[in-house]
């Protein structure tokens, strides 16, 4: 269960993108802390997000939305500092091994000052997105997508494979097309070569298929050629 | 060289977050093709990242866009269709290893309708963020920053790469081989899949050159027939 904290937001716009970003990838709460900014005017950026921003739990108090989570993680755009450890901070792609089969919130602060010392201490984690040393200050909504992005990336989708049949012919006509140009052994490393770059290469059993038409087609031109 | 191009963008604001996202994630080159909002209005939405956009390089069409690179990797918020070999796409963590030592162009299209096919027809590859199956469409700057993010955090990685030379003469010679066999129109999906197939598939130089010296061979037996 991923809960969506944000903190006094500042901006329209990004409480409208975090709300689109909720959709995008299946956020199950929204709780926003004491806006400051006008909610019906970030409708206009939340698009198809509209939904999580009408049934968002709007709250008065950090502690009321941090209620009843297992997780609590907080996100700062300052990375660790020497000396604090309240500053010690996790990396984005740390949290997905950390987060399985929990109840978290995940808590973004304010646009001008972010999450107060209070807050985070109030929270289990400190979470914080490397970037440029120099200028690592994501926009709000930029730091919630990417976040989001990397837990959704762990669930793992599933990607549609390539049949056995198929790889099997990518092999046949890999190995019949060198055949007929090798000229000794060492051309037999062509053979090899082809055969596992588009084993490995080829997505999906669709374009595993288009390529077989091709290396096909390459076979009969060539063997008409001799006959 | 990481050069982020953005064709024809709509929303000002999109366009001063894509400018900071490039200063947060160090960008080389901020390309944009004739835009479609007020450039002025968009340093409201750009904060440090005020610089790339001030040094922007605005230009008239895509193809002078994505001139100088070594690979075009278009963005799409539309997943894999059936029967559409343009459509099929890699995702962002599968992107460091594919661009590695190379000068490549990011593009992302218009918010409203994306990138047109011909625009990702002259791309090498096709990227799809994914997400909620229902809902995947990310909002244009948070697209970018997702991408970015990935790319910063891979670095530091050593992996073994291809050369430019090589995705260029696998693009050749996949062309001229899908040339010299194609009946009709719908024979160009060979050429995508094969070429797509075999950029994403070699793991190193030596990969990639004997699968070319084949390409290569295939090609002059195939020539030699028709003299």
């Amino acid at each position: 269960m991923i809960r969506l904290v944000i903190v006094e937001p500042e901006g329209s716009y990004n409480v409208g993108f975090i709300s689109r970003l909720a959709k995008n990838f299946l956020v199950d709460e929204l709780y926003i802390v004491n806006p400051h900014c006008d909610l019906e005017e970030a409708k206009r950026f939340s698009a198809k997000g509209i939904e999580y921003l009408e049934r968002a739990k709007i709250v008065n108090s950090f502690d009321e939305a941090i209620k009843d989570v297992d997780l609590k993680i907080a996100t700062s755009s300052i990375a660790d500092n020497r000396g604090d450890i309240l500053r010690k901070s996790i990396r984005p792609w740390e949290l997905p091994k950390l987060i399985e089969g929990k109840r978290i919130a995940l808590i973004f602060g304010r646009e001008s000052v972010g999450l107060t010392r209070e807050e985070i201490a109030k929270s289990d984690l400190l979470l914080f997105i490397p970037g440029n040393p120099e200028y690592p200050v994501l926009n709000l909504s930029h730091a919630v997508g990417i976040v989001l992005y990397e837990i959704w990336k762990s669930k793992g989708e599933n990607r549609p494979t390539v049949s056995s049949e198929s790889i099997s012919l990518i092999d046949k006509y890999s190995r019949d097309l060198v055949n007929l140009i090798k000229n000794n052994e060492e051309d037999e490393a062509m053979y090899i070569a082809l055969k596992r770059a588009l084993i490995k290469g080829v997505l999906d059993e669709e374009e595993a298929r288009t390529v077989i038409r091709l290396l096909r087609k390459l076979y009969v031109k060539l063997t008409k050629k001799f006959e």
